[in-house]
């Protein structure tokens, strides 16, 4: 029998992505597609004919716990504050696809997330090539983004092995689906086309969220790119005293052995061609021993990996199937 | 001494592609640079800074009267409508680069441009290549925008010489740029890149524009490609019987012999990349004999030719100047 | 047990389509991916990897014959023109990608592939939603390319109705993936961003393969605008008199009624967005009954349904399989 | 009268944009445009009728000594280094755009570029804003290209007043015509559009040449982004202790008050849309006192100030003339 599964928030760009993977996966049954509020008109998606033919509905917490087993959140981070607890009150598991959940530290999360009240639930970080342990158990998690998902792949490792040394700066890459789907003067076309630009330059709340996972200091940088899909961060950093080319690639082959969405490149630096449309996170890197300077390029889909692909990842995980279903 | 000139709309893109062209016109005074509306608040464009570092004041045709002999209007139809006879009325010179004054016959303006009133100055089509002779006594000058001017500069002559039988189709792909500053859903970058949409089809006022000038049915359709800058349009006719590659040649030659911005470029088909930043507009062709299929090409800068050089050009004519003055 | 099927040439664009296609397809097993020359070097697609991580090997039809059921061929024309018939003969079903044996007319064939010399294997043109009924027999399937598939799925329905009236337009705009892989200068990233070109206007052969399976006259003229995948096509024609809105619809509706892969959207026009990534061909118009236009907008992906994924549709029902597997 | 100038190298993205500049400068005579080899056939640009008509002839330092008094070289580095030095000992003024004659340490020039033989001839750094007092005395001028004039305008006064410490990373995006002209895998469309990549990692001699000009070690890496004209450098280094806000705005202000190419926004950062087309080198920054962090962002034309805006804003400098003329 299949799982029920829902989807609030479902015509977002994280959202339709949702519909198309959760729609051919083989153990869901899509029973509750729904919108960002309780007033929205009931609509199909037009876009989606033929591939999920069923209609968008207001949002309602009675009707996701009625019909689902699991449920996942692309919603305004402080909706889902308050409907992600309630359906794990009610028995359903969560995914969240929101920033939310994903600090633990309250007073960063208060500073950075002053619309969200605070919450009793335990939440598990959504990474699960770091996290799988902790999934078949969990009723909430909180599925990470793009950005910290491709800092924290490439360098977790290398910092739990203690290979480096001092700060870390991230400078990051993303298309533009990456700002959402509101059209604003950022989002314009003619804005972005033919053009780069930074924002939340020193203050920015994934940058907290990386240095969260890292445990070390992070300088983050965002920059919108004229694509549409893919994030491509390039990192910087110093390996410590000794550190050689092998105890770099023999860790990082030792964290990922086992993971079927993070290929490593090498020193053929990942390019984001090769992975949009799909679940995978390709890492690279290039190693000057003399002057002991790292720098690693790792790069995904941020609707695939970045959202919809990790919620299902998770899911996948947390009701015991195989990691891979419905992703390939 | 310089000729005082206005802009009334200079926020837009076309009023800021105005912004730049003015500022380095030799023979020119930029006093005067409003907004859209009388509300709106005083600001400098950082964008121009120092290119053109005045300060964008709100909608005032008071002084507009006081400070200048000529002004470009990038309004709102409705309020071009009342703006430009009223400038007209107080001794400015007006070149209008939108739509309300280019329909001559008052039924059709009253179906396509329903919020205008009628008004009884008399108007020049600023389609310089072909209204040259007008120019030096004009008042009021109604700017064709990018999808007639290219479409009447490659079939003009061909109809005036009687080499053209039947209907036309009139294919145009245009940059996201023409679809306005204003951003929505059609301008999203996300919804752009990667596509190619078509609107208005059918129905689009510009097609009776060019029917106007062509007296001979058309049917146009626009269609948005994810490019900035820049249309093409791909125009389908047949030839009379008996015309030949020499007729066609030989009557394109004629028409623009004296034409600084129309580039003929023959059987080696225009692109949009070599028309782009500049006031040209390329024209190419190919006819085959035997069937009388005649397929051109025109391209030209939507913001340069199809507006803001456009009415330069048209405003060099009227005050005497050489015709390519600060637009080389 | 899982059908052998081997693909030659598999390293360039509609190639590697065809590895991601059928590597997760449930009843394949690729047994053979190669190149498209006898001496090129073995190698792996870096791109590929955890995808498909078997070998590229250089061109041999001994080993195609010795180790597959079925072979798709993305060679060139006169390549495939003896690959084909050679692995027929040998007992192997070939779903072939080129224009080789398209053509029906052996002058038509002579004049525009040249290096094609003639064959006697009888050949099944593979548009699965036309020549469904011939597949299951068929032993050398000539798949479409993006230019017919698109034009054909849209005006066959109306042309066997006889609802039309004299020539037809089709206006094509397509992705930069349709040039192919190699490097030239019509393919520099410079040369065709922010630009829309052109090109084999009034002498295509796309257009003559489009007559034949329309057995109309045609204008047809292919644009490249930049974008990487998909093609939108605008199409101009006139209906019979007394043709109106109803008789279009039912025609579409009732030709279409069972064909997984092709959506009518009715007057919403499609968009290259909508069908990227997918074997769908989306179809839209709208028609005037007054002046008897109608214009229609026709948009599919190149590289699945106007390349691997309708070679695959093709398979799946020459094998009796159903029409989608390995294609949602 | 006129100076006479010639072109080098003139068919590059470059060579054109240079022979853009140089036709509608007011004190300039191109009499000579020359292509890259002494065996290029003679012939006309048509993307360049009615902007400069004349002809490109094949490569010939006898008629470039023969009719101009300064010649821009756009060559590959081991002609450039023949060519410069002969027209030097001939009287002719040189303002090279190649990276020949750039690093002054031998041992560095050996290493980064083999094929350039050593050299006697004086050679004076051609970024005007820091060596413009060296100009009207300079024969040989050895004008940087895109990446080290955004980082080194950045950079260099902050360095000059010694307000950093540590090293500096500069992570630059730059527009694919930084590829050059010849049609490569890497400037393929497909594999440009939709992507981000890196290249030259750690291993970069423009890295080299931002560390002579700085005199501090420099983590700099390149990456391709898609678009076409325009690089966008964000910088990322630590202020000495007690550093704040006002001295780095103060010590950029006196830097540049009287540089017209160079527009300080302060912490409104800039963004390549602003820039491209314009010989302009916008400079923006954040700084965090706390942390000491400091991250600027600087933009320009890579065509334009990042080689032929540069070349000419040097060549006038040169001459005598007033910096900004043909610039604007």
């Amino acid at each position: 029998m299949k799982i029920t599964v829902g989807i609030a928030g479902a015509t977002g760009y994280a959202g339709q992505e949702l519909l198309r993977l959760t729609a051919r996966h083989p153990a869901l049954d899509v029973t509750t597609a729904m919108g960002s509020g309780a007033s929205e008109q009931a609509r199909k998606l037009p876009a989606l004919t033929k591939i999920w033919d069923g209609e968008i509905t207001p949002l309602s917490v009675d009707q996701l716990a009625a019909t689902t087993q699991a449920v996942f959140l692309t919603l305004p981070d402080a909706v889902a504050a308050t409907v992600g607890p309630d359906l794990v009150a009610r028995g359903v598991r969560v995914f969240d696809l929101s920033g939310t959940f994903r600090l633990r530290d309250a007073a960063q999360r208060h500073r950075w997330y002053p619309a969200v009240p605070d919450f009793d639930e335990p939440v598990v970080y959504g990474l699960p090539e770091h996290y799988r342990a902790d999934l078949p158990t969990a009723r909430l998690v909180a599925c990470p983004g793009c950005y910290p998902t491709a800092a924290v792949l490439a360098l977790r490792p290398l910092c739990d092995a203690d290979l480096l040394e001092g700060d870390v700066v991230v400078d990051a890459k993303s298309g533009i689906s990456g700002a959402g789907k509101r059209p604003t003067e950022r989002t314009h076309f003619s804005e972005c086309h033919g053009s780069v630009a930074a924002y939340g330059v020193l203050a920015h709340r994934h940058g907290v969220e990386i240095e969260q996972e890292l445990d070390r200091p992070v300088t983050f940088t965002p920059h919108l790119v004229p694509l549409d899909r893919g994030i491509f961060e390039t990192i910087y950093v110093r390996t410590r005293t000794g550190v050689g080319a092998t105890d770099i690639a023999d860790t990082l082959e030792r964290a990922y052995a086992d993971a079927p969405f993070v290929r490593l490149t090498g020193d053929a630096l990942p390019e984001i061609k090769h992975v949009t449309h799909t679940n995978l996170c390709d890492i690279g890197w290039k190693h000057d021993p003399t002057s002991r300077r790292l720098v690693m390029v790792a790069c995904l889909d941020n609707l695939v990996k970045g959202a919809a692909g990790q919620a299902l990842q998770n899911l996948n995980l947390a009701f015991g199937l195989d990691e891979v279903t419905g992703l390939l």
